[in-house]
């Protein structure tokens, strides 16, 4: 039955990246422009001598940075998932960091086996923008209201139909989502946005931390988040944060795939 | 005598500048390539209707940030000091930030009244890259001995000749310096060296970081920098830092042009 183990070993990889989105135009493949998706690809299939499609976890935007984004691919034959990141490292450009490489069951989609995502949104407050943080973090000149962002923020949380806080141009159907946590946290002059939930639309983050904070600008009320969540109209709710202040943070599966092992902190 | 206030006044303006250095081929203006003195003195003439010709605090290398450059130029007429520093906010790229302006007396000298410099050099140390500091900090893979490092960073304390930790191409007759403090802190996963005296050469900072670093991997011993310094000679000392770990972190000046107004700590 056997076709040797060299040839026929037949492996999908599940490799975890970083990565800085400034150089990016987004994730998802696009000819003729500099894409994550393109890079990985190119490298592997130069690598490897041989044609690989990647699959990524979900999209990130143009300009949207990633500390821990998911992808797998199918391997015929080739090296080990322990020695692919090894020569990874020494292959991809300094923008994008192989985290982690794990040989998992090919019941395990990057996408489909996905159980939970957290994004962490980061918020400049100060007269002036800052040198080593304006890449990373969305710059705001203006006092902000901590606890009216707070209260604002707790609307999120549950299952809601997230239509009025999603790209109006999206054509899906289904826009109902699970937001399990949004936590704020201020260290420094740093405002810190955590969101987690098991699913999330284009623009969702961004559009949520752009009301909260024209909530914490005075320009909403707190409580007007759940009436913006209620109307399902895109035009009710704040505006969008620019995406280089969004961090894709963390991709959770199911953990017979490797549980910890998938978890960047644990690599870091 | 008076020519009236506003034709006349020719005013000499003191200007705080940070950047980003990733993206200029150093402070000195050169032809055809972006550098900091070219982004100002362009944007500044073109934004006064006059050549302006701006003099730095020192010159930065390729690659290397500013926390705090000092700049001076005449201005025989224009807008006020303060007015000055928020149109330039508007004219200026993202990673030029005007910090601070302020008039000062035409004794003043950007580069000659200088008393004292501080550059900080940050260190990443951590088994693989972070997305976001690789931009600002040398990422060290492999363990160092903080101890050694701390002992040798002792002998550059003091009034020395430093030819060892010079560009060997320097045409500069006097290479004695006086190194007033090295201070080196871990914070977290980073290394903080602080590096305080009257006066700097070429590559010094980064000559003095390789050789910590060759020390702390155990190439060199820490008694051994004494020798290097007696050696007069650039190749008895280590490696060369590379030039995005280090920052000019503050410039200071005698007390009577503005002293606290100067330090960016005051307005950041």
């Amino acid at each position: 039955m056997s076709t040797g183990t060299e040839q026929g070993r037949g492996e999908r990889i599940c490799l975890v990246v970083a990565y800085d989105g400034a150089g990016f135009h987004g994730f998802a493949r696009q000819t003729g422009l500099r894409t994550v998706q393109g890079v990985l690809e190119d490298t592997l299939s130069d690598m490897l001598g041989m044609n690989i499609e990647v699959h990524g976890s979900g999209r990130t935007d143009k300009g949207v940075h990633a500390r821990a984004q998911v992808i797998h691919f199918d391997l015929a034959y080739g090296p080990t998932a322990d020695r692919m990141v090894h020569v990874l490292r020494r292959r991809l450009p300094s923008d994008i960091i192989p985290v982690s490489t794990l040989a998992v069951d090919s019941t395990f989609h990057a996408r489909f086996s996905v159980v939970k995502k957290s994004y962490r949104y980061r918020l400049h407050l100060a007269p002036l923008p800052d040198v080593f943080t304006y890449r990373f973090s969305w710059h705001i000149r203006e006092a902000l209201s901590l606890p009216d962002m707070l209260q604002a923020a707790t609307a999120f949380v549950g299952t809601h139909d997230f239509t009025s806080f999603c790209a109006a141009a999206s054509p899906l159907e289904d826009k109902v989502r699970t937001v399990t946590s949004v936590n704020i946290t201020r260290q420094g002059d740093e405002l810190v946005l955590d969101f987690e939930g098991t699913g999330f639309l284009q623009y969702m983050v961004r559009i949520m931390v752009g009301t909260l904070v024209d909530v914490g600008l005075g320009t909403f009320r707190p409580t007007a988040v759940a009436d913006m969540l209620y109307a399902r109209d895109r035009t009710k709710a704040g505006r969008t944060a620019p995406p280089h202040g969004l961090t894709l943070w963390n991709v959770e599966y199911p953990i017979e795939y490797g549980g910890k092992v998938l978890d960047p902190t644990s690599v870091l």
